[in-house]
């Protein structure tokens, strides 16, 4: 099976020019098929703040309005986006810049909760045939976490589910790894201290963690995802840190999950 | 030959969302492949008025300095192409929504000219085929007006040039026509008389016109655009209304340019 690697890059690396520059200039230098997932970071926040358009948050959860999906659109999908491919193109990576709402690719609808999250999207589907398409003419593919349903309403997606929703949707056909970067080494015993890095986690001690709040918060959801990804056919997941990612791919580096 | 259409359409369009709900379950009726390309229109003067980004004009052209560079990709390649492609979507039509650095497709440099616009771009080149290659595979192609040079600095870059060449680059495999659209009904003999409307332009005719001071201003760049992409190869370009667009198409409005 022909490999492909997922990358997700989180604010921390998007709110850093130089952090952003050295991940990009790695990134580019990946072999193979490639796709990277980008968030938003604090650009839509701040353009928003400028806009005098407030921001709710719900558990650490942007709450999207009008106003607020226009915003994320525009640095998501334009501003964001466009800055990658750029630079990745300047790296020699002539990357394909995309949203998840263009040619279909993923398919959402609104969420539907308890708590209003507003034009907030849930994935139901990858369509593999046309992504396959792309990564096949362009090697690289760059996505901005923005869907729509099928009523031709756009909606914000959270980016480490996209990441997930499309590995899974690969490891059909392609060796899947998918690596989601954030702000730390990897998953640590020891919120801070970087030295308390857990090389491996497996379902049963993340339990345990979880029983004793080891794991807590943010961590959570994002290890829910990864262990769904195993599940569904996803080969290797890990976690680590962008400006390792050649450690990462490589194995060195980060958090390994494993079932 | 396999027939495309491809077709321009301008700020008059972008600003009033009444005439672009219209316009885009018009475009979505097309048959076979097509490409839209579209300019800004005055979101992005809006969006840099309350930003607080001085906007300086010569010749009816924006200058594109570093924070306005910003501001025109956010708001073409994110805000505009992006609900243009859900608006596509909703009506059967599942467009792909790049901009022209996207995979490299358009290849261009900044513009070195006696008058400094800034981060404005010239076309090199097209890659057919890799254009070609997205046609094929999702029949539309929703294209915003953002380049990018070798160095992956992005430029803003005219929307009536992308259009031209594009057709340009295509018209060697497919049978191609061109439509710009604007807010006229077509090239006037009066510009304030939508019943002077020329049906059928030829060059001579153009000279003559251009010679009385009868074609003049924003017309002229226009009209030269078609009459380069005729002689390049560009099977048919007409040039009318965007309400009018599947007369457009049938070929029973607006002005038809020919050499």
């Amino acid at each position: 099976m022909e490999q492909i690697r997922i990358v997700k890059i989180g604010g921390n690396v998007i709110n850093d020019p130089t952090l952003l520059r050295k991940f990009l200039k790695d990134f580019a230098q990946i072999e193979g098929k490639k796709i990277l997932v980008h968030g938003g970071g604090k650009l839509a926040t701040d353009l928003a703040l400028k806009l005098n358009v407030p921001q709710q948050l719900i558990d650490g959860r942007r709450v999207t309005d009008e106003e607020t999906l226009k915003i994320v659109t525009m640095v998501y999908a334009g501003y964001i986006n466009k800055n990658i491919v750029a630079q990745l193109q300047a790296n020699k990576c002539a990357a394909l810049g995309i949203s998840g709402a263009d040619g279909e690719i993923i398919k959402a609808h609104k969420r539907i909760a308890a708590i209003d999250y507003g034009f907030v999207g849930d994935v139901d589907e990858v369509d593999i045939e046309k992504l396959s398409v792309l990564l096949h003419t362009f090697g690289t593919i760059v996505i901005a976490p923005i869907t729509k349903d099928a009523g031709g309403q756009l909606l914000n997606t959270n980016a480490d589910t996209i990441a997930q929703e499309i590995a899974k949707a690969l490891s059909h056909t392609y060796d899947t790894k998918l690596i989601y970067t954030f702000e730390k080494t990897g998953v640590l015993l020891d919120v801070n201290n970087e030295a308390s890095l857990i090389h491996r986690l497996d379902k049963s001690y993340y339990k345990a963690l979880k029983k004793e709040e080891k794991i807590f918060a943010g961590m959570i959801p994002k290890l829910d995802n990864a262990f769904q990804a195993l599940k569904s056919g996803v080969a290797t997941v890990c976690i680590g840190e962008a400006k390792e990612l050649k450690g990462l791919i490589a194995g060195s580096c980060g958090t390994k999950i494993v079932l």
